[in-house]
């Protein structure tokens, strides 16, 4: 197969958790046959230093011929600190889902067996999850109309959504939960706001269309209690953009690390694969960041294409590297100095080598 | 002191621990020589269901009037399901909140050393927390312009911040961080929400007053990670309405139960006190609800009159009945039977015999 890919490595950490992805799928492409191309594009911080704009256009272009885009991650704390900045690393990163129409974002949520003693929550609770979120990612507040008063006294942002942005991404969601484990939860404010009983009217209207699929309804507060008391009761998450990002991030806490979330972002036209973690500008340039979620960020380009035996290979390879303990400090690797690159190398390797490879 | 308190029970098992509560302020009231009087009102679907409204006027008029208000819980799962209701009984509680002008609550949240192998977080990650969740409670989203749009396809809500409002809870938490650890988290999306970004630099203004406050900014996203990975890192945590109604429902798991979150609600002129739980329809009338929430609110209520001894009496009252396992099903009591009744007498008698009160 041949693939062109669009390659935007971002800010903070992004470039080096970004170049093991890259590593990876070259030694996918070489393994299996494929011709994989990658073109790198700015965007971000980086992209406003050197260009003025978090999304210069060029950047947009790129990703619109590739066939698919490999995100790092973008966020400086000299912006985060600045709530005055007009310019924002951020508005790269929303702006692009925006340009390239990517409405659903999938973040699959699993408890590695052997991290369960990583995690703050008690191995019981965790043993066995297996959920994924659908997160709503070109609409709602992040999207809405934004103003501030002359007077810089008054700001508001609007929170919006249209019947078809909830029935694209619920048929989704329904269809992942048939090949899973039939259960849908629907998250949502709904006793408080307006968009959300919009949500709940559209999702239970299209729950009759699935009806092998069993449906429930929970509050956005009660949900961010149930996800940490027991999160093996849920098996498809669907939510709207503000929720999907809060939820997303605290299930990290069940895997162990945010450092292994891998995120795939599907649009009509575009698809982009992205870890959901951040830019940690203070982490940059040590070789601490962990690449996990980039590796299988890319994996879930290779499933998108249907490549399965290659995204298997992938994830056996982030397997083998966590059960040998050849991992980046947030996961308390019991050696010392095992760096970035050292993990990308060890999948790699793994990639070419799946039955011997080892510590070396 | 003479104190005219209003009661709203209100829905589900609103009323049962209420009922505790009251009879704790009863005995408080006995055993140290002041005068409650407490007047009951309706709120919420029991409210819809006698007289079509979830707020009638005359449960304002009394609230008016009353000291303080204890407020029991609102909602049904009839209207959870309906998102068509015109009338629900959220609205009792989301009127009384601005009503009364309850602009500042205020969520504790302890981790009890006798209930740390209760949470489904390790006890290492939890023991020792002790902070507290200031959120904004009249503003936000909770209260801006809805709309849905006439043929039913678009729906929206607006989230908007007005200066002042931010002002008035700042200096309230910054007050309370010194008097504490004298330390205080903004939590907010100010990479995105220009509503978030006015709370950033309002907050920032604010902050050069306290300076003996260490002060961190934080992404909702991040704080809802954070909280489950490491409490311990909060003292007071400052946010807007959502963000603190999802954090405060989250930090429950900490606390092994959300039966046991109380909260007290600050405005200019009125003050109310209220679990942070709901009505849980399903547990009504079942004698299974935890009263304890509901009594550590009259307790809060007793802290906001100066009545100090007369809080800890509660508080202590509370910490036995835990220590003894005189707790509902929700802490897995080791005794059969225990009912919310029965934990409201354990206390009541221990107000009155703090040095002789044992299981019976
Ligand atoms: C960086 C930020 C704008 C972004 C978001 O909130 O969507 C991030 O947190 C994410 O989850 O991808
Ligand atoms: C019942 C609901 C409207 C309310 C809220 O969201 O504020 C509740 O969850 C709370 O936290 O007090």
């Amino acid at each position: 197969m041949k693939l062109n890919i669009g390659v935007l490595p971002g800010d903070g950490i992004g470039p080096e958790v970004t170049a093991q992805a890259v590593k990876v799928l070259k030694a996918i492409a070489m393994e299996f046959n494929h011709v994989f191309t990658f073109e790198k594009a700015l965007v971000g911080g980086v992209a406003i230093e050197k260009t003025g704009t978090a999304l210069p256009d060029e950047t947009v272009e790129i990703c619109k011929r590739a066939d698919a885009v490999l995100f790092g991650a973008i966020g400086n704390t000299k912006y985060d600190e600045d709530p005055d900045a007009e310019v924002r690393p951020e508005q790269g990163l929303l702006g692009l889902r925006k340009a390239l129409g990517l409405h659903t974002n999938i973040r699959p949520v699993i408890a590695y067996e052997d991290l369960l003693n990583k995690s703050s929550l008690k191995v019981k609770a965790i043993k066995d999850t297996n959920l994924v979120i659908y997160r709503e990612l070109t609409g709602g507040i992040y999207f809405g109309k934004r103003h501030l008063s002359d007077d810089g006294n008054t700001a508001s942002d609007v929170c919006e959504y249209q019947r078809f942005e909830i029935e694209r991404i619920a048929h989704a969601a329904f269809k992942a939960a048939q090949s899973r484990k039939r259960k849908l939860t629907l998250v949502d404010k709904a006793n408080v706001l307006e968009s959300s009983r919009l949500w709940r009217r559209v999702v239970k209207d299209i729950a009759k269309q699935y009806s092998d699929v069993k449906i429930e309804y929970t509050y956005i507060d009660n949900a961010a209690m149930d996800l940490i008391i027991n999160p093996k009761q849920f098996d498809v998450i669907l939510t709207e953009n503000m929720f999907g990002d809060i939820l997303s991030e605290e299930a990290s806490v069940i895997v162990g690390s945010i450092g292994l979330l891998a995120s795939a972002s599907i649009g009509d036209e575009h698809v982009m694969f992205e870890p959901i973690h951040g830019a940690y500008t203070k982490a940059a340039n040590k070789g601490i960041a962990n690449p996990i979620a980039s590796i299988l960020s890319a994996a879930m380009l290779l499933d998108h294409f249907g490549l399965d035996e290659e995204a298997n290979r992938v994830r056996e390879g982030v397997d083998k590297s966590l059960k040998l303990h050849i991992t980046t400090p947030d996961l308390n690797n019991k050696y010392d100095h095992i760096s970035t690159t050292k993990v990308g190398d060890f999948i790699e390797d793994f990639i070419h080598n799946p039955d011997e490879t080892n510590l070396n």
